[in-house]
């Protein structure tokens, strides 16, 4: 194990994480704040030193071999080191004077999942606000991407890159958009922020204040969900809540996408069969949520609509803003949002859940083995795009299916000791996996996390950062093979 | 497709199903219930013309080529043609008046699922009971093994008839104790026959009554779990609950130990891995359920125990039967037992669920993926029990997986149309699913499927016979690769 390595990004990590803080930091100086100033200073100052530690520990010349095992240990560590010193000026400035909540509110504003311990968001300052929902956009991408893109020239080997990426971006495999990993990420990064400010000026134009239009637009690009206000949207005009509809459904579109836009080619986008797999599931599910809550929505069918279409598109991205409580919503609806929560959004996106790519994947190979049961002898390839999906691929997608449902299952059974409803521990267990954020029942759109107990807490906590990084690389973190010295 | 090959098949199921209503008319005659009488007489000689009309039709003096379609396509129809004959003896005498409810509980019969859409079991003739819990009998090890155990020297190519016993068998390979098919299908039904005997000599021992000792058997044996009392088993003594305890246990063994027991192979029965996953499996959850059901359980820790037990080998081997309403236990007890329902038994033994062979194989999958991200040029099989297991198999094993939570999602979903509640619609589905009966909430065991709709409830018959033929031959129905002219 090449552990310099490991220290050394680690250590870029720290300094950027700082830097983050900065905007808050001056939002606090802003609104004279001095608790919260002080928390910012502490923990950007424990930040920089901890960075230049490490950095004064981990420094080499030589450039040194690395492997897999190195980017997954880098993306393991840094995600959880990132959220244990990130939730320290909640603490710090006793606004959230509990650890363990305050590392569950940092992990889910960085896993992008929005579930929240405030009962009253409303009395959280200003600065602490603005770094919460800056933890989504922040996490949506992902810092180690964001080092691929803006830190030039690093002397690592390509492979630890890619690895970093690997382990980073959703989805089943690592869409390279152009040949240079560094390349890749820049040109994510740029469509990721060009995105989110054109998503900020749709928001100003409706008339939503500066602050809440940067805080909504981080929480619908990082797909993340955190509101800042007691009733997430449901207090905005619906021009504001249909624009987060839009937005919320670009971005949780496969960014490679954007990509192929960007280079007009239109017809690949339109024949893209995850592109069209997650359109049709948004607009299905829309229209049977339209249809079945109509009866008790007041404003008949367009306001059904909205609402529909707003949750669809809010729960399939993981986003988990809400503009309604649905959690009152009949069964029908209800058992629609639970299976979106599962599917998720696109592979390459902000999106969490089991992503679209995978679900297609999977439906392929429940059809191939219809056919292989038929007919023994014949080979048959996946393919997706019409090009062969390799078969570790494949293999991949099924070991992940394998350990999410077997870490959903555990996490179940141990959430289940703090004796609550059989359907709150299944949702707030789901919810946390998939990085959704609101559930149902106690933890529904009207409620929150704050009644469990601090284990259950934790458990939810590693199971939202078992989600956003597909599981693999923190379970390697456990393996043997990830710690032996030979290779 | 070799339609003819099908037909004759077919024409033997229903003869032999007409045969195995006699004990039901018997009783039927010695009860002097004339309604129940004219019933079965009705039923047995449509099951006879129908058979007769057949044969006539698809006779053939030549053998003909078939391949593995034939052999899915007649386990298939013959599983529901079977269910739609098999309940009209309920509807014709008037006791079960509407079909689907009459079709509902026969499937829940062959299928071993023992879910009944009965408000009052006590109400039902003793001959329709009996017909009743014969089904989990006979549904449990499977007719069609049955005709290759007992029907001599069939003209069938060899492929045919593994493709019929690999179809109704449960798990993810058909284990071949013996070279020959037809041997394998005695050997199996031999074990099957002597510990259902056993088991009745146990029950009559703790003086239960003949036919509730016959009943309670055909339960255990199958794994069904239709009890013939309102109270399942509650009303027994702790002696006979513990050899219920015990038969459940025994009869989710893969009946393949059995045989090696026979062979006196103890060391490989020892060192089985499905075996020790499955006890493991089976005392690890009754000891915490027991320690979580303590403070709440008069009679202390040897009651909780007892209780745990019992429901536990119930649940996991998904037989289904109670000693008392599980539902009202603590969210930790209930959160395991949701767990074991979707586990379930071991392959190759009578109860249904994902089973504990493919339990073993995803296990094995994830840690195999922890390994390949690690080193990814390293190749690496999956071995159970030393031998390597073929590739084709885990894929199979994936391949149904997926298929199975596609299925549960979308039952699921259908089933919340009926506007119950979450913990209702999912447990019911699950419950249905793995061939358990009782689930939760208003299916849990104090209760029974009775309110659901017309819909639902034939919703809730596909997913028994899905659950028990495990998918693909189902599927394979709907595939146009079956129906095609070429192969």
């Amino acid at each position: 194990m090449n552990l310099k390595l490991v220290g050394r990004t680690l250590g870029i990590i720290w300094t950027l994480e700082a830097l983050f803080m900065l905007p808050s930091l001056g939002l606090a100086i802003y609104d004279r704040e001095p608790g919260v100033i002080r928390a910012f200073l502490i923990t950007i100052g424990l930040l920089l030193l901890l960075s230049g530690g490490l950095w004064l520990l981990c420094r080499s010349k030589q450039s040194e071999p690395s492997y897999t095992r190195e980017g997954m240990v880098t993306v393991g560590f840094s995600w959880i080191s990132m959220s244990a010193l990130g939730c320290l000026p909640f603490c710090i400035s006793g606004q959230i004077p509990s650890y363990v909540d305050a590392l569950f509110e940092m992990v889910s504003g960085f896993t992008t999942t929005g579930a929240s311990i405030l009962r009253d968001v409303e009395a959280l300052s200003r600065a602490l606000l603005y770094w919460r929902s800056f933890s989504h956009w922040l996490g949506g991408m992902g810092m180690l991407v964001f080092i691929l893109a803006v830190v030039p020239g690093s002397r690592h080997a390509a492979g630890y890159n890619l690895n970093l990426m690997r382990a980073e971006s959703p989805g089943p495999s690592v869409s390279k958009l152009t040949p240079r990993m560094g390349q890749t990420a820049k040109t994510l990064y740029f469509l990721y922020f060009i995105l989110t400010v054109l998503c900020v000026i749709f928001l100003l134009a409706g008339g939503m204040p500066l602050f809440d239009s940067l805080c909504t637009a981080f929480g619908t690009a990082g797909t993340g969900g955190f509101g800042i206000r007691n009733d997430s949207m449901a207090g905005y005009s619906p021009y504001l809540q249909n624009v987060c509809t839009v937005f919320m459904a670009l971005f949780g579109v496969n960014f490679g996408v954007f990509y192929l836009l960007l280079l007009k080619q239109l017809s690949a986008v339109f024949r893209d069969e995850e592109v069209r797999m997650y359109f049709g599931i948004l607009i299905v599910s829309t229209l049977l949520i339209t249809l079945n809550i109509m009866p008790m929505t007041d404003g008949g069918f367009w306001a059904s609509l909205r609402h529909a279409a707003f949750q669809v598109s809010s729960i399939t991205t993981t986003t988990g803003f809400c503009t309604t409580d649905f959690n009152l919503w009949p069964s029908f609806s209800k058992a629609i949002l639970f299976t979106l929560m599962i599917f998720g959004a696109c592979a390459g996106s902000t999106g969490g859940g089991i992503k679209t790519a995978r679900l297609l994947i999977l439906m392929k190979e429940m059809r191939r083995n219809i056919r292989r049961t038929l007919r023994p002898r014949s080979v048959q390839t996946i393919r997706v795009n019409e090009r062969p999906i390799d078969e570790n691929v494949v293999r991949g997608v099924n070991a992940y299916m394998a350990a999410y449902w077997a870490l959903i299952l555990t996490s179940f059974i141990l959430v289940s000791l703090d004796g609550f409803s059989f359907e709150t521990n299944l949702s707030a267990v789901i919810a946390c996996f998939n990085n959704i954020g609101p559930g149902f029942d106690m933890v529904g759109p009207a409620a929150n996390y704050a009644d469990f107990s601090n284990g259950v807490k934790l458990i939810l906590t590693a199971d939202m950062l078992l989600g956003r990084l597909e599981l693999f690389p923190l379970l390697t973190l456990f393996s043997r093979y990830t710690w032996s010295r030979k290779l």
